[in-house]
C-alpha cells in the first residue's frame, strides 16, 4: 500500500528532528514563554514586514480555530463560512460548543466569493427577526478542495470585511501549499488582508502546530488568557516554536510545499491525461479523482487514499501528497492509475462483445 | 542559575527519543487511529489487569481536564474540589467556560477529606433552593502542594463516590511521583477506585500527554466525540502514544518519578535540618520552602524556582525536581540553602550586637 | 390599520382574566410549587390518558425550546431541524449559545418528511469524520409556514425516532391551530409519538406560557435543574398555571384555535378566488399571499401585517389570525384585498391602452 | 397559617391590574416594539435625570441576571460577588452555564466592603497563573440578607469599579425595600454609580418583571440580541412594561416598599424586645429570626415562613413582608412570636423545676 492517505501521516522534517534533539536537555520556563516561542515569533514577523503582529502557537488545528473564534466574537456574534469549510463539516460542532453559530455560504469551488460574502452579510442585517451579527468571516486557503484564492479575491474580501466591519480569518493549515501554487501574494500580503490566521504546521512538515498570527490591534490583548481557559496552552511551548523554526529558517515550509504541489500535479496530470474525471482541479497538494466501482476495487487494494464521497454511483477520492512524498511513490501510482483504468476500459469492451455476440445469436 | 522551577522544563527522556527518531518517517492513519496509539494503550491496560478500560490520549493538562469533565456532566451537574485544584486555580475558568460549576471543598493538605467530601455533598443535596448535582469528585494525586492520599483515604471517598452516585476523576498530572513516594497501591487500585483519571506524561518524563483511562462503563461511549469537539484530538495521534510507549514499556514512568523524589526529599531534609519552616511536608517531588526576605534576596539569584505566595512577611517558594535533575545541582542547591541560612544568622547576630552595643552605649 | 400582523397581539380571553383577578390577592409558595401548577398539569394530563407525562411552564418559546434541547442533549449531541424552523431562523443562536448544532433538513412545505430525516440521519452517521450524534429532532406543529404534519408523517417520524434511538420534539407553539385544521389525531396521540413538546398559551389565546410536556421517562428526572439554570422558572410561577386551566378547563384552548383557523380560511380562499398567487397554502391561522407592488403599497397603507420576504419583484406578505380577529376585520380585510386587486387590474388596462394608443399612433 | 414566606407569594397591586384589563384588547407589535413600553422606560428614563440610559424589561430576576452579565463580559472576564449573593447560592449555576466564573468574595452583612473588593481584584490581577480579568462586580442592594448599602458604600464601590475598569452592576430584585429604608440615595444616584443595574418589580407589587437600566454608553449596543439568544425577549412585551408604569406612575413602587418595610420593622423590634436573637440586623422586608426547637415548633404551624438555615441546634428562619401584608397578619404573628417565647419560658422553668424536684429527692 502507498500512502497517500493524507498530508500529516508522518513525523517531521530533518530540520525540526535536530532541532528537538539539539534542545532536549536545555531548561526552559514553561507556557510559551521560552526564548525560542520568542523566537520563532521572531522569524515569522519577519515575513510579515508590513504588519506588526502578536503571534502565538497553539498544537492543532481545531483546538487553534476554537480559540481564535472564541477570542474575536461576543456571544450575539457569528462566523461566515463555505459549506465545505472545515469548521462546518469536520470539527465536531466546536464551534457551536463555544456558544456561536455558523452561517454557511454555498461554496464556489470551495471558496466564498466576495459577492456571496456581500449577499449573505445583507440578507442576516436587513432581517431584523435574526438578531445576530455577522462579525467573524472563515476562510481556507488552501481550501478543503485543494483550491487556492486569488490575489483579486482577497482583496475584494477584505475590503467587504472592512467595510461592513468584520474580522477576515485565515485557517492556514494549508497555507503553505496555497503561497507555493502560483500565486503573486506572499504572507505579507496576508497580513495586509487578515485580521487573524494561522500558519499550519502540522500537515506541511511539522510534527503539529499551528502559528497564530493577530495583526489587527483590536484582536491583540487577550489572546493567551483565552488560549489558557481553551486548554491551548502547551506546558512545554518550546516545542511547538522548534517546529516555525525548523520551517522557516532554511525556508523548508517553502520546500515542503513546493514539492508536495509538484508531486500532486504529476498526480493530476495524468489522472486527467488517463481520462479519469476530476472533481475539482486543484493547484495544491489534494487531488479530488472520480473512480468507477472498476476502477475504486483496483486501486484500494493497491494505495491508501481517503474516501471524499460519492457522484451517483461512482466514488470520490482524495489523494493528498506532502513533504514525504517520494517521486518514486508518485511514479507507482502513475502505474496503478494506469492499469485501473485498463481494467475498466477491458471490461467496457468484452460487455460490449457479450452484447454483440448475443444480438449476433439473435 | 540551577533550574527547579518546574517539571516541564525540558524535553523527554531517552527512551522516548528514539522511538520519536525511529518512526519519524512511518506513515500513519491520523487521529489516533494508529497502531502505536494501540499498543501503547494496551501498555497501560497491562497495568490495570482488574479492570478493563478505554484508554485515550490528549496532548496537554488543562485540556484533559476539560474534555473529561465536559464528557461525564450534564448542564445541571456539577464538580466537586479543593479549593487547591489545579481546575480552580490553575485552568482560567476552564471548567465554568464548559458550563459547569466548581463547589469548592476547603483542603486539608491540598486534598478532600471524606468527611469533607460527604459534608459537601450534603450540604449542596439538602438545600432545595440549590438545583445542582454534585456528580464528580475531582482530586489530584499528588496534589498541587505536593502531597500523596493514602490507600485508606482513596477507598474511602471511592467509598462515598459510590454511595452518592458520582464519579471519583483522579488529575494524574503528577500521578508517577505519587506512586513512587512509598504509597500501598499501584495503577491497578487507581483503576478499581477511579471511574475516570489520567497518567501524566508531560511531568514525569515525556514531551507532552496524558493517558485518559476511563475505567466506568457509562462513561466510555462517545469519549472520541468530546474529544474532538474540544480540540483534544491530535492530528499525529502516534506521537502522544509514542510518549507512553516510552514511558511505560521499560518502567521510565516509575524511574523519573523515583528519581525526582529522592532528590527531593534530599533537598527537603536538608531544609528542615538547616531549620528552614516547611510550607508543607511533601513527599513527592515538589517542595515548599518558607524563605525569610534575607534568604529569599540569597537564592532568587542563584536558583531558578518558582514563588508560591508569600506567608507573613515571608515568601513561599516551590522547588521543583524531575528526571531531568541532576544530584550535581542539588548539590549546589544544598550549599547554597546553607549559605542563605547563614548569611540569614549572621545578620541577626550583627543585628542583636547592634543592639547590644546600642544598649551598652545607653 | 387593520390588525393581521401575529397572534400574539393582544392579551388574553375572558377566562383567563377571571381567573387572574380571582387569584390576585391569594398566596402562594413560589417557583411552580403552587395548587394551580398543580392542577393545571392535571388538567393537561387528562388530555393525555395513554401517556404518564411530566409537565412544566415556562414563560415563553425561545426559553421553552432551549431549556428543552439543553436538558435532552449531551455536548456532542446534535438537533435535526428543517432550515425553516424557529430555532434555526427565529431565535438568535440561542441553541447554538447553549453549545449544540443544529443540521438541517431542506423542508418540503415547512416540513421534514420522514425520507428525508431518514436520509440526514445516515449522513451525519455514516460520515466517520463529523463525531456528531443526530439525538433530538425538532418538527414544529403547525410549521412556521402555516401547514401541519399528517397522522401519517408523524407516526412515521416518530417511527424513525425510535429506530434511530433519537428524541422527537415538536414545538407547539401553534399547536391549536395544527389540531383544529381537521386533523384525525389529538393531544394524546401526539403524547405518544413525541418523546417532549410544548403547547403554546401566548399565541392562542394566553397573556403567555409554554406548557412542556415530557412522555419519555429518560427525560423526567432533573428538567426542573435545567429550567432553574436556563432562568426559566418563573417566581410567581402559577401565572403560567393560570393561563393553561383558563386555556383547557372550558376548551377555550380549541375555540380560540377553531375561530383563528376560520378566519384564516375564509382570507385564503377569498385571496385565492381574488387570483392572488399563494406563497403556501395553509390550513391553519396564518396565511400567505405574494402581493405585486401596487397590491402591496395598497394594503400595507391600510392593514398591519407581517412582510415574510420577497418573491422576484414581489413581497410576500404574512396575515395572522387569532382568538381575537372578528369577522368584521376579516370583512374589511377582504374588502381591502378586492380594492388592491382592481387597482391593479385597472393599471394593466391603463397601461395596455396606452400601448394601443401610442401604437396606433405609430 | 399566616403568609410570611416570601415578597412574591401573590399577585399585583391595583394599579397594574387595571392597567392589564384596560389594555387586554388593544393590539401591539410584539416583542417589546410597543407604546406602552416605551412609555415605561420614559417614566424610569424621568426618575433618572442624570443618565441618559437604555432601559428593557425582562421576565425574570435568574434571566435577568444571566442575560446582563452575558451582555457585558467577554469569556476570559469573570464576576467578583460576595458569597451570599443569590447569582452564587441561588442560581443553579446560571453563570456558569453562560462560561462565566463567579470569583466570591467573604460577605460582610451581605455586603462587599470596598476594601474587599480592592483586595480581590488585586489578588486576581496580580496572580499572573490565573489568566482571568475580573471585570463585573455584581451587587445585591437590598441583600440576600436584608441589609442595605451605605451612600458611601456604594459611591466606594463605584470609584473602585471605575479605577480598575470595572463595571458595577446592581441586583436591584428588592431595590424598593432598600430606597425606602432610609437611605440617602435615589434612584437617579444609582444610576451614576452603576454601569447597569435592574429595578424588580416581582417582589415589589408587581407580576413579574425585572426592569434592566444600562447607564454605561459601552454597554448599550447589541442588549437586545443577547437578550433574544437568552430567551429573555417576551412576545407580549407589553404585559411586563405595564408592571413598571404600574408601579411608577402612581409612585406605587416606593409604596409597597414602604409599607412592606414598615411592618418588617414592627417584627423584627417585636422579636427584639421578646428576646429572640436576630441573625442579622434588617432594614427592609425580609427579616432572619433565631428559633430553638420549642419555638420553632410553636411557629411552623401558625406561620408560612422559610427556613433560612441552622445554628448549632437552632433554626434560622426568614419573614418576609411585602405589600399584601396585612398589619392584622402581623399583629397575629407578633402574639404568635409571644406565646412560642412563652412556651420556651415554661418548659425551661418546668425542666429547672424538674431539676430542683428531682434534686431534692436525692
Amino acid at each position: 500500500m502507498i500512502f497517500f492517505r493524507n498530508d500529516y501521516g508522518e513525523g517531521c522534517v530533518d530540520s525540526i528532528m535536530q532541532l528537538l534533539i539539539k534542545s532536549n536537555e536545555e531548561s526552559h520556563p514553561g507556557y510559551g514563554c521560552d526564548e525560542y516561542s520568542k523566537r520563532a515569533a521572531e522569524i515569522i514577523q519577519s515575513k510579515l514586514p508590513d504588519t506588526p503582529s502578536d503571534i502565538h502557537f497553539i498544537v492543532s488545528g481545531t483546538l487553534a480555530n476554537l480559540t481564535m473564534i472564541r477570542h474575536c466574537l461576543r456571544p450575539y456574534e457569528v462566523v461566515l463560512a463555505a459549506d465545505t469549510a472545515h469548521i462546518v463539516v469536520h470539527e465536531a460542532g466546536a464551534i457551536e460548543a463555544i456558544g456561536h453559530k455558523v452561517f454557511t455560504i454555498p461554496n464556489s469551488n470551495g471558496k466564498i466569493t466576495p459577492s456571496s460574502l456581500e449577499r449573505a452579510y445583507l440578507r442576516i442585517i436587513e432581517d431584523t427577526t435574526i438578531f445576530q451579527v455577522p462579525r467573524l468571516v472563515y476562510i481556507s486557503n488552501s481550501t478543503e478542495l485543494g483550491t487556492v484564492y486569488t490575489r483579486n479575491e482577497l482583496e475584494k474580501l477584505s475590503e467587504i470585511c472592512k467595510k461592513f466591519d468584520m474580522y477576515l480569518m485565515m485557517d492556514g493549515a494549508r497555507l503553505g501549499p496555497a503561497l507555493m501554487s502560483g500565486v503573486d501574494y506572499s504572507l505579507n500580503d496576508i497580513a495586509r488582508w487578515c485580521d487573524i490566521f494561522d500558519i499550519g504546521g502540522t500537515k506541511n512538515g511539522g510534527l503539529f502546530g499551528e502559528a497564530i498570527v493577530i495583526t489587527n490591534p483590536d484582536l491583540k490583548p487577550y489572546f493567551r488568557y483565552v488560549q489558557k481557559q481553551s486548554g491551548a496552552i502547551m506546558a512545554k511551548g518550546w516545542l511547538i516554536a522548534l517546529q516555525f523554526i525548523g520551517l522557516f529558517e532554511n525556508d523548508d515550509f517553502y520546500k515542503c510545499a513546493k514539492h508536495a504541489n509538484e508531486l500532486a500535479k504529476q498526480i493530476q496530470d495524468s489522472a486527467i491525461e488517463l481520462g479519469y474525471p476530476m472533481y475539482m482541479r486543484s493547484t495544491t497538494n489534494q487531488i479530488f479523482i472520480v473512480l468507477n466501482q472498476i476502477q475504486y476495487k483496483y486501486l484500494k487494494e493497491r494505495i491508501d487514499f481517503e474516501i471524499w464521497g460519492t457522484w451517483g454511483n461512482d466514488t470520490v477520492i482524495r489523494l493528498c501528497t506532502s513533504w514525504h512524498t517520494s517521486q518514486e511513490e508518485v511514479d507507482y501510482l502513475k502505474v496503478y492509475m494506469k492499469e485501473a483504468m485498463d481494467q475498466y476500459v477491458l471490461s467496457v469492451q468484452t460487455e460490449e462483445e457479450k452484447e454483440v455476440s448475443s444480438e449476433e445469436k439473435e
